[in-house]
């Protein structure tokens, strides 16, 4: 049974909650937050003591931590880990200072403990089925990549401010799970940006809508579609073109109901939250990083994914501001 | 090239004239209609003459005739064909009286000619394949046939009083579809019906939604759904389970277009009209019984489809009203 | 917080269990089996305690039973629950002698308690939106209804032994569905059944393969399609016509993912097994359960419910075997 | 009746030879073509006379001329059809040299003719429903159109040295349909290539794979997809994001029949030829030519259309050379 603690009480940190009670082989045993009411209420409901950062770190009965703060707060828990000995699944992005992430790594390197980084997708079943049929290759060498990643709609105006923008907070999901399709490194990127949906973003700095076309070293070609906004529901979809076929993934609908009538044939409309959307994916997400420790196996995604998807989102929003197109380096 | 004679210019001998002309091994050379009218439009538009019965049947230069007539012709003109050495495709059903039709035949088998029953639908592209995949075993044995027949809406009370009803006008289209389908004979049917879209069809003793099951020697089952109601398009469905799996074939619908919004995922209703749905049936139906002409095969379906649809046809009547089983005799 | 006690540990025991641990306003606090090692392997599990039937019953503090036990005990322990006051939740069929069911409805009318009956697919998310939609009027008036019931594979011969026959073990299910949907009550009935499967399963007096026809009143046409075997996964689909339109409800496939290539596009065969088909149904059942319980709602499906399903199962066994319609007397 | 003749015998040629004689309002009454033998076979065929293309443009019972040559030659017969005042519809692409169609266009121009440009696809069923709807508002504003476009295999090489590349012979289609598309002119683009298919498409300067970023002056983002193979068929899809909802016109498979096994649920691939996608678009493109004839109404696609996509094109092929985004002049 492993001890996990909660940094972070906020949308996110109540999925995980979710997912520790959920499972067999772990338990919440304490929860911090900014916010002490929201520690509160998350240790009410999941009989979780609420303790400050520094007496997690500080109880040796607590094997790993799962944090859900602020982004600039990432790494500094991520290097306590480390020197505390804990085990860490960190949300993503890392951090939105690539030189930072790298001083981090190097106490993380130093320590040895487990650093996963909360790119739930890559446990999504079907994105994971995917990736597994890529791997044994039934679509031969793969060709084209394709994703469309459409939020139901955009958040506060708040949130954009502090997010890094659509590349490092929305599309650096859709990064990392190019590169866990794609079996060689991204190395030239080009993307536009523009904003569709509320000039209110544009205040901020940031894009609403953007796309984004990447390519390997031996030319596969990939395509990142990116809104903020889709009436018809949460939109998630990959499609991977091989030397011997296609493979794609697509979304959820609500219910299995079709209605038809002169009108045509109506089906319900896709989930339309990503906890509904991704809550298998998160329960995997929890029972993997389990595993990892348990078997002492270096997770995957790992503090390294999470940095190469940060190092891209930049240069994605540099080639989106100057037009041309950006080498990755190494 | 075959020389072709159509006998009927309604609706279905517009049809047969069209495939005629899209043929490149057929012409069209003659019509007759009771009505002087449509034989003179359909002559205008096709460039054939307009004839008598008794002119086409005296005529050597006709290898063929197409039946179109109202069915209480239909047996009258194929012993004239007999006699007279021509080809015959006669439109569904054969006749209403089995007595009739048994009476027919034996002239038709005295004289040799080809005899070929309009059962169209074994010429859908997608029900042949279907047919196809069943006969080279990829489901294994076939268990059961579920069939769905809705015709977009009732044709007038005065086309439905001469129709011979619902199952013999109607269902017969199923009924043979399950004969093609299957690999031995039906030999136990029930049958329900009911009017539930157009009282007036009760009054002519009809129905407008009815169901049958019905039964092989070894077990297999088969049921049919059928209703002169279906709001969204012309709906003709085969599904087949096997011991290994299952084959179906859908519909057409007019467009591949899809709207999506928070109603949900919206695609266009079904083509609406025998006509759009099933001329490639009609197209490869006369492609064929030119190949029975010109290499001397016998058709299929034959007379004997013919007959043994419309036993079928009433038993199932009958089942329906006295709520029994009905035996098929051999 | 509902105190709920669990008669009979097997495998839809087992799922009862689950369901009430992921609940927040039930907890389970006995079981009991026949078995005394499957009660005891719950128990553990659950942390509830092991005690005899008469121990639960004659304890206060637990509010409602939920009864998994065998088919031919479910009567004896609805009467004792409700001499005992407790709610009871009681599996599927009621039970297989209608005279034995009467009786017991008796003594649970006469005590108040709420008596539901385990027909969990009308939670099914799917099926219930299509309910709803149906009684709002999306399709107007009902004309056929048509359920597709297929299981993977056969359950052993064992249990098929005791299951009362296909019509009462598995077309049960659908029974009560058409009952669910409907808005009247089914009148007439006529049934096939067919061993394609397991000749074994002729051996003990079974089908493996059925079809049903049933029909109200007021003529709306019903048929059900049951078979013991689908190689493709757990089958469950319902489609209704109805005077505007057609509503149906399909399956959930195994994951979104799809294949491409020169043989064709292929999606995920069905999810496999009633519990991942159904276990949203089970949890909110469960949680209907509990408000009845919470509200003093009578609970649909009623035990009246259960035995209008009995009655109707036991006219298509009887008219599968003489083959003639069976009236259904009020 | 409008008379045609026909220049180029070829693949494409032919297509429109077809599409005459199914057409009640055209007759093809000349056909030329640099290979005599293949003007001789199709006017066999058609009953159409083999003529010189002077002898075409001296002739003044020919209205219409179709041209089918290759690439190098359209010009040069636009503007001997403008002297001789008949009406043009031209295949793709206009001509590779953007200085030739200025100078062709003003000779165009001084005539009067009608210049019709074969794309062919505005005319295909589905994304000409797709187009009106998007003009009728039914998505509200553009954001986002992505365009897919995969040819089953590649051409040959000897064909692909003269083509003027992938986007100037492909993706030109898919830049059209983009025009026809949005509502306003595209002005940023970007684009990539590689050659993945086949290595000798390297050793003539081209690409098989691509991938374009075009973005509208109020920032509507575009993304086409381009391959010279697709295992599964001919894949040509439309998808269009709009502030109210995505539109989407998807493919056509050969028939409508699926197979469930252990395997999962299969279909059958996409129809596989641009004859048998497109054939409804070609008839539909020259009775609409016809139409424009008829009524002295100037054809869209017209000459401009097929200059503005040239420009577009060749603006793709720098910026894949060059990596950076290539402004469009007005």
């Amino acid at each position: 049974m492993i001890s996990i603690a909660l940094l972070g009480c906020g949308r996110i940190g109540q999925v995980h909650a979710r997912t520790i009670m959920a499972s067999k082989r772990a338990k919440l045993v304490a929860v911090v937050d900014a916010f002490e009411s929201a520690a509160a209420a998350l240790a009410a409901e999941t009989g979780a003591i609420v303790y400050s950062a520094d007496k997690i770190f500080a109880d040796d009965s607590i094997d790993a931590v799962i944090i859900c703060t602020p982004t600039d707060s990432h790494a500094q828990f991520i290097e306590k880990a480390a020197l505390a000995g804990k085990a860490v699944m960190c949300e993503k992005p890392f951090d939105l200072s690539i030189g930072r992430i790298h001083k981090c790594m190097e106490t993380v390197k130093k320590s040895g403990i487990p650093l996963m980084l909360g790119f739930n997708r890559r446990f999504d079943p079907s994105f994971a089925n995917l990736q597994a049929r890529l791997r044994a290759g039934e679509i031969g060498e793969i060709e084209q990549v394709i994703i469309t990643s459409r939020d139901p709609s955009p958040p506060p105006i708040s949130y954009i401010k502090h997010s890094g923008g659509i590349f490092a907070d929305m599309m650096i999901h859709d990064i990392d799970m190019l590169r866990f399709l794609l079996d060689e490194e991204l190395v030239d990127v080009q993307a536009v940006g523009s904003v569709l949906i509320d000039p209110e973003i544009a205040t901020v700095g940031d894009f609403d809508t953007a796309a984004a076309t990447l390519k390997t070293a031996t030319g596969k070609i990939c395509q990142i579609s990116c809104s903020r906004r889709a009436s018809y529901g949460y939109d998630q979809r990959i499609e991977v073109h091989g030397s011997k076929g296609m493979l794609r993934a697509t979304n959820i609908h609500e219910t299995t109901v079709e209605i038809a009538n002169a009108d045509g044939f109506q089906s319900a409309p896709l989930v339309n939250f990503f906890l509904e959307r991704y809550m298998p994916a998160y329960l995997a997400e929890l029972e993997y990083f389990i595993d990892c420790i348990e078997k002492s196996v270096s997770p995957s995604p790992s503090g390294e994914d999470g940095l190469k998807a940060q190092i891209i989102a930049e240069a994605l929003l540099e080639a989106s501001s100057i037009g041309t197109t950006i080498k990755i380096k190494g």
